[in-house]
């Protein structure tokens, strides 16, 4: 926990803060916070600054924040992502909300497995706490927001031209070696990648091939290489 | 498994290959691999081919191997990873192998804990297991070398110099931003980062401060970012 996310019902009329969940675990048993201690907080979807703990014990923290600056800058970076298989997911919108990304659609493509939709992981409250946990990893405060679109031909005919903003790119082992975009929307397909049909449907709308080089890598990591390689 | 890796203990006088452990039941029951069926394989160490199932049942495989071609280049880049706790430990070494990288240095620093030393995940066996994996899922046959440096001063006086090979970069996020490399040395540091004096020890043999920008990622997602951005 680099940041301790904090939201407008953690404050009590008197303007402190109080938590008791497991951000109050971590700063007692994990961090060891006692009274007095400073730490970098931020209101979610609000501004970052800093944390005192005035009282703490493992069950609740009582604490008054302090804003003073605006979180980071977002990622100029939209995610296309075919619903990877659940314990990916998390590693997904981990990578994807620790960089700063604040629009993920996940949609379905021909290689993806019919069960993944129906995976608990997928329940809004498990997203939003995985989207937490990598604010607090990245010091952000701004929750990207999640979408998602069970089925391929619907959501390029009717989606794809609202959500794609910049350079449109589509992740693929034969395309050019990513690099630096200024504004850009990227695509990457399920494990055993997008068919032929998928790809020239993306390519209809203006999506470009780009690459990481041919080794196949997890998916989370060909995600974090090619989010490095195209934004600064 | 994008790849299977055969040793040369698996071979027969007959000059097939016979196989009985996860890699036979890999093939039986995930891939539901019969005979006459063709997939990519590769000799540990040498050539990558193509094996054609010869018979396969729960218990072993038989297959006869047709070598084609060589394994993927390495990428030029040495790795110098201060010890990461145990399951980041694992992440890290599928990222470095996976993306090519053929020595890894493991060090400790003064943030490193002492327990992470003791870990079970540092034995050769699991370190070679893990490893393996990383050959599989990019298509590579060629082990790389991993050491382990239990002192942070010795280290920097008597191996640096010698390891070091190509542009010396040190991961860092006050650093320039990171970008490609012919032939480079990354060395990163443990969560919490180098303390001034290892910055300046490796400052003084060559090393120039690399980022990929203001957010803290997890060490493994920090990794494969760098690695895309020096390697092409």
């Amino acid at each position: 926990m680099n940041l301790l996310l904090l939201e407008e019902k953690d404050f009590l009329s008197d303007g402190t803060a109080r938590i008791s969940d497991r951000r109050c675990r971590q700063l007692h048993d994990v961090i060891r916070a006692t009274p007095g201690k400073l730490c970098k907080a931020g209101i979610l979807g609000g501004k970052c600054g800093t944390a005192e703990i005035l009282a703490i014990d493992e069950t609740q923290c009582r604490l008054v924040f302090t804003a003073e600056k605006e979180p980071p800058a977002p990622a100029p970076l939209v995610l296309i992502a075919a619903l990877p298989r659940p314990q990916t997911l998390v590693k997904v919108l981990h990578c994807a909300a620790s960089n700063g990304i604040k629009k993920i659609c996940f949609i379905h493509t021909f290689k993806v497995e019919k069960s993944y939709w129906s995976s608990p992981r997928l329940a809004p409250e498990t997203i939003r706490e995985e989207l937490l946990l990598a604010l607090e990893q990245a010091g952000d405060t701004l929750l990207p927001e999640v979408k998602f679109f069970r089925a391929f031909r619907p959501f390029v005919e009717e989606h794809l031209e609202e959500i794609a903003s910049g350079k449109r790119l589509l992740g693929d082992p034969a395309g050019e070696a990513a690099s630096f975009a200024e504004n850009a929307t990227l695509a990457v397909g399920p494990e055993g990648g997008f068919t032929d049909a998928e790809k020239r449907a993306f390519r209809e709308h203006g999506f470009t091939e780009v690459s990481l080089g041919k080794r196949t890598l997890r998916t989370e990591f060909a995600l974090q290489g090619l989010i490095s390689r195209i934004v600064r």
